[in-house]
């Protein structure tokens, strides 16, 4: 049983009240609250148990590296993964998409080679590519979704040419809430031995993954986002893909010898992580996981299209709300805009007037925003905590907005 | 008045015992403890104000914006540095260093090209200088420190020749404490038109910086040795340098416009932070940074050179043990072997039984290890809240030792 209101009672911040109303958090898209748990995790770390990890001999440093090493597992866990060794852990989405592109496709691609995109793409999924066209001559091919927008995955698999070298799309959108078919996607492009990169930063918030079933080759998740601490993350890699890739970040810990003359490496995933890394969030992202799959990632997944059928129900009222995007099965992530003069900032200042949180703005996906034709939107984007009595209080402050801009 | 028993109480981890001991904490080099303060602030961030920063109109994500962007004038006052602009956000000094490489050196540097290290370097900077000798054919050159473990500037800055086109070196080794004259490096190199990186990991933790006596060009700092959280960390680079970088991570942030074909990136310092940054752990860097402020890094200075003398002369009285390096002025750091059998990791080992936690190894300094002519060490490192009665500790805890392996 999915009780959102004892789940909400685990979210300290849900309990404050902004501008004089309940809080209404509906900016998870850009990043979640975060549990007790988590928060007091951090706080035993620093206050218990803390100290630098690898090599220390010392009890805090046995104690921090044990509880560092076995985020790891965790993490594995909750992408059902076989192999803790195939996980590495990075800051973000954004670090592990870059050392996808600095470590495994720089290196390995020419002028004229393609990366095969959609439109639907974050930035993170945008720029370490473009960072290649600007350099070496890549070609970036772009996929556009259908009117509703979703992404056909044959379009994708179609995109591929002799010269396609990867693949990097979302699992789901962070504007549309769009869920992406990126199993098909890597099943053609497997056929055609083009790997495949899954961003992960919005699909695994919201649902089950398995990145045995999706079949992809490297799958980006961003701590944050899964409501674990700032500067935390990891990327999944294939055991093949982690062979071919170069060093990325240079430093202690990812080194196996180093002389005046010559550097050996780590054995991955070692190999990817130099310097001290973010030790207490990554402790603190592993409880995050823990409490998830605690929740379990399908209970979540109900509990969010309750909210999203509840919400596209309600919508439906306003006919003065343009909503960006219905696809079949899309997350519970609506980016609106008003009919009439309102510019997205100036409604998600009402609603904040109102104690509800939203983002305006271009969500980090200026080319899909392109596609849409709009050079801004509101985004409500839903998490596990959220209750339609939410939905509601959105609605009547969209209701306001509405009628002050009309 | 420096009250060293009232500035412990300010860290909770202090009050704990390990292995039935008081815990002596001497392993400051590898990362510092936290005060309470900074545990707070990263509570209170999470319970109260959290949200993504940057663009978001809403409440929380101004108040958490302009708690993060803050911290930039906090390190600029900390490093004495004119503008917060020239701050850049880092997750430590690995990836500030690997930043320089990236995105300053490697457009820039032929085969050829020679970058001027100190044999005193940490592999954070060294490994990413090896990348653009194994990718790109620049030479590196070495200077060695003398007998005392001191580091001549004069033979630093005669080591610049008509190709060289880097000085990367470290302000204080963290292996011998050694304390170099970056000053008198930086006038050389800006005599000879060769900019200089300070590594500044160890020697901003210890006394008070200044970047513009120092005369550098990019001075890294790492917020978990200053008494700040895992995963925070910044890099000051003076304004023309950072007008010849390019971007190094891709992302949100740090772009100004994003097409299919095209993208334009953000002014400095946002230009060089991609993504949703550390946002937590920058905000309790600040809080550190103030805390140091607050003590006074003068008297924390004096704090550890009376530490460090009082270790020294205690440490004369041993017959059997072999600290490395005694320059002058150095930082209250001390690598040390034993005569006989016993190695540095059986030393940490009995230590550990007796609550003392300090590190054995190669401390991330592998050529340094080697001119030494030694394969390991343990290493002593103190810091602001150690006291003259650790180093008793300690010296008793070596004797046990002594009798032990003797």
């Amino acid at each position: 049983m999915y009780d959102v209101q004892k789940i909400r009672a685990d979210f300290p911040i849900l309990g404050r009240r902004v501008n004089n109303r309940p809080l209404v958090y509906l900016d998870n898209g850009a990043s979640a609250q975060k549990p007790r748990v988590v928060i007091d995790a951090m706080t035993k770390a620093y206050e218990e148990e803390y100290s630098n990890v690898h090599r220390g001999l010392h009890y805090l440093s046995t104690v921090a590296t044990e509880k560092y090493e076995g985020v790891r597992a965790i993490v594995a866990r909750f992408l059902g993964a076989p192999d803790p060794d195939e996980i590495v852990f990075t800051t973000g989405t954004t670090e592990g998409i870059n050392l996808v592109s600095y470590a495994w496709a720089a290196p390995r691609m020419e002028a004229g080679d393609e990366i095969v995109l959609s439109v639907l793409e974050h930035h993170a999924n945008i720029v370490p590519w473009h960072f290649l066209r600007e350099r070496q001559g890549v070609v970036l091919k772009w996929v556009e979704p259908e009117a509703d927008g979703s992404l056909d995955p044959q379009k994708v698999i179609d995109a591929i040419g002799p010269r396609t070298r990867l693949v990097a799309v979302t699992q789901m959108s962070n504007v549309t809430g769009t869920l992406v078919d990126v199993a098909a996607i890597c099943r053609g492009a497997r056929e055609r031995g083009v790997p495949v990169l899954v961003d992960g930063s919005q699909g695994a918030v919201h649902r089950p993954v398995s990145v045995p079933d999706i079949g992809c080759d490297f799958y980006a998740i961003t701590g944050h986002k899964l409501y674990g601490p700032s500067g935390s993350g990891a990327i999944w890699i294939a055991k093949d893909r982690m062979k071919e890739m170069r060093p990325f970040l240079g430093g202690g810990d990812m080194i196996r010898d180093v002389t005046r003359d010559a550097v050996t490496y780590n054995d991955p995933p070692m190999k990817f992580e130099a310097g001290t890394p973010g030790i207490v969030q990554q402790i603190g992202m592993g409880v995050a996981l823990d409490y998830l799959m605690a929740l379990g990632m399908e209970n979540v997944a109900a509990h969010e299209a309750a909210l999203r059928d509840y919400a596209r129900e309600r919508f439906r009222g306003l006919n003065w709300l343009n909503v960006q995007g219905d696809a079949p099965g899309k997350g519970a992530i609506f980016s609106f805009t008003l009919d009439g003069p309102a510019h997205a900032h100036d409604i998600s200042t009402v609603l904040d007037q109102k104690g509800i949180a939203v983002r305006a703005g271009t969500h980090c996906a200026m080319p899909l925003l392109e596609h849409l034709g709009v050079t801004a939107t509101c985004r409500a984007s839903f998490g596990l905590y959220n209750t339609t009595g939410e939905v509601d209080a959105l609605v009547e402050a969209l209701e306001l907005c509405h009628e002050l801009f009309a």
